[in-house]
């Protein structure tokens, strides 16, 4: 095994300089390393395919946040899904499908003198794809569940609002929603995005803010006012859903996507009072207080989208390391249609 | 006794036109109607005292809320508390002292047909004053208690922010926090009221808004963050304090003063995605929903005013009816020091 090892290359993408606003060319480095061979109770994993997600570009900003910044230099944090090509672990085996912070390169290696458990999960691929397990499986369809179920806590007849309806977290969020008995209306960008979560996953009706006004949209399908609002991007979309705010509403913060490549502060919702006049909450979420029940989640879903009662839908960008820049843009333009997964390669 | 009420003149303040910013002179149009003989089971009261509250300017707007705005030619909205100088109630004697929404004149009258009853509660001044009746044992006590009870549930040791730290709801605010065993942080304009918050109920610090920085007053005398913020002002001093929330926060909103005369658009809280990274929480509170509760916080209060636990303080202008907009006005300076009341007759 190791004499192959020795021949391969590890490609990398590492953050240059913090961007100012979308990141650029500059803001980035390629880089290559020779592939090591694992040290006692490590193991050498083959990236397979990588996360895009909006926190992304947080993690890029300096500053104190949920988690640390990636530091200058380092190669750009990322979760993703590969297999075990070498393996000194009592825990893992040449062959096994691992998830985890694989970071933007070709090979992970767990740091040396760390048993590489504490980083990987492994995962099943009867229960799921490996696209799904970036998607329903993992950190957006546990953030839709968490989210919904823990701080959202819907009641049958219940409306729900979810912005980035077609997204990662917005399609799983729906459609958990539906499972509990409640009206639901998504807030997407485009006719193709909006047909998809009403035709193929059930939801109630869904706003497209790029083709009208999300405003004239809430007040047609929310006739009640919004009990729940599951929110993805902040922003403008924020401020309206917060004037249609029925009471005891609860808001989701989890993202605020039209917000992370401000160059200008960041746009506060100016209807904030509606949550007094509402009686409402305003509640944020970080997924990863949640890692202990993940398992109950999962099985959950798991069986779910095997008896068709939940559907998944990725958006699979070919192309290896090179394109994640473009790959990461990509999702801040709104361009993605589901969860957007790179395939760095092939298997 | 008719041949007495028959002589009677009934002084008002009506709202003329809606205001843009601060009332002004125009806005207001004073009238005055002869006092009429209470009908069956109403009452007449003569109004002792009124409250004024920052809430008011909301009530002059158009527009849904939590509550009715005051109609173009209404007396305008007010709380007070009054002696009855007529009853044909049965609830009702000559002389009771009663609390509730007499409105900004000096006598108020039931409404033919409806029992008095219903908009009056009879008061007793054994447990406090009549000023302290429209204070810690009025409105503002009860959305001090009830705000950071239910809505802030402090427990012992954490730290307590509350703005507005010498006005009425925020004086009570810090007095039961510290009862709780909390460290209080007031906000407050000006050395004279921090100098009473910190020297007379107990507060452990002020920072003074309009001496000094408050982003510095809080990284000094909040090094753990803050887990409870009382928040009356809104504005630049709510996204301060969100910049240094602790895990798990939560935010009461019972108000914006900062923004209530505000000809732009409210500033929303550029700072909300804290709530995300801390888990933390924003929720507002009407006090309206607790009436149920009210009698049990009144005893609890009552009693702890008159062992010393707590105090309270009333900024009570003299000058009677013709004086309520410029005393409105002083509220929205910030002038006022303690519960600004305005006397409307002497007994």
């Amino acid at each position: 095994m190791s004499s192959t090892l020795s021949t391969l290359v590890n490609h990398q993408l590492r953050l240059a300089s913090r961007p100012v606003g979308l990141a650029k060319a500059d803001n980035w480095q390629f880089t290559e390393e020779p592939v090591a061979e694992p040290g006692d109770g490590g193991v050498l994993v083959k990236t397979l395919v990588l996360s895009l997600d909006p926190a992304m570009r947080g993690w890029m900003n300096e500053g104190k946040s949920y988690i640390a910044p990636v530091g200058i230099g380092e190669v750009m944090r990322a979760g993703g899904v590969g297999r075990v090509i070498a393996s000194k672990s009592p825990d893992f085996a040449v062959g096994d499908i691992v998830s985890g912070l694989l970071g933007a390169q070709e090979y992970w290696a767990s740091p040396s003198g760390k048993p590489a458990g504490r980083a990987l999960e492994k995962i099943d691929l009867k229960l799921g794809t490996a696209t799904q397990w970036l998607n329903v499986l993992g950190m957006p369809g546990m953030t839709a569940y968490f989210g919904l179920m823990d701080i959202g806590q819907p009641k049958a007849g219940e409306t729900v609002v979810v912005s980035g309806a077609a997204g990662a977290v917005g399609q799983t969020v729906g459609q958990l929603a539906k499972l509990k008995g409640c009206r639901v209306v998504g807030i997407a960008g485009g006719t193709a995005k909006c047909d998809w979560v009403v035709k193929e996953l059930g939801f109630d009706a869904c706003i497209d803010y790029k083709g009208g006004s999300v405003r004239e949209g809430l007040k047609q399908h929310c006739p009640k006012g919004v009990d729940i609002y599951f929110d993805n991007v902040g922003g403008e979309i924020l401020d309206q859903v917060l004037a249609k705010l029925a009471p005891k509403a609860r808001i989701i913060v989890c993202g605020a996507i039209s917000q992370y490549n401000n160059t200008t502060p960041v746009k506060g919702p100016a209807n904030y009072l509606s949550l007094l006049v509402n009686r409402a909450r305003m509640e944020g979420m970080v997924v990863f207080d949640y890692t202990a029940r993940f398992p109950q989640a999962i099985a959950e879903m798991s069986a779910d989208l095997k008896n068709g009662r939940m559907k998944s839908k990725e958006d699979v960008v070919e192309g290896g390391i090179a394109a994640f820049p473009a790959t990461l843009n990509k999702l801040f333009a709104g361009e993605n249609f589901g969860k957007l997964v790179l395939r760095v390669a092939a298997d």
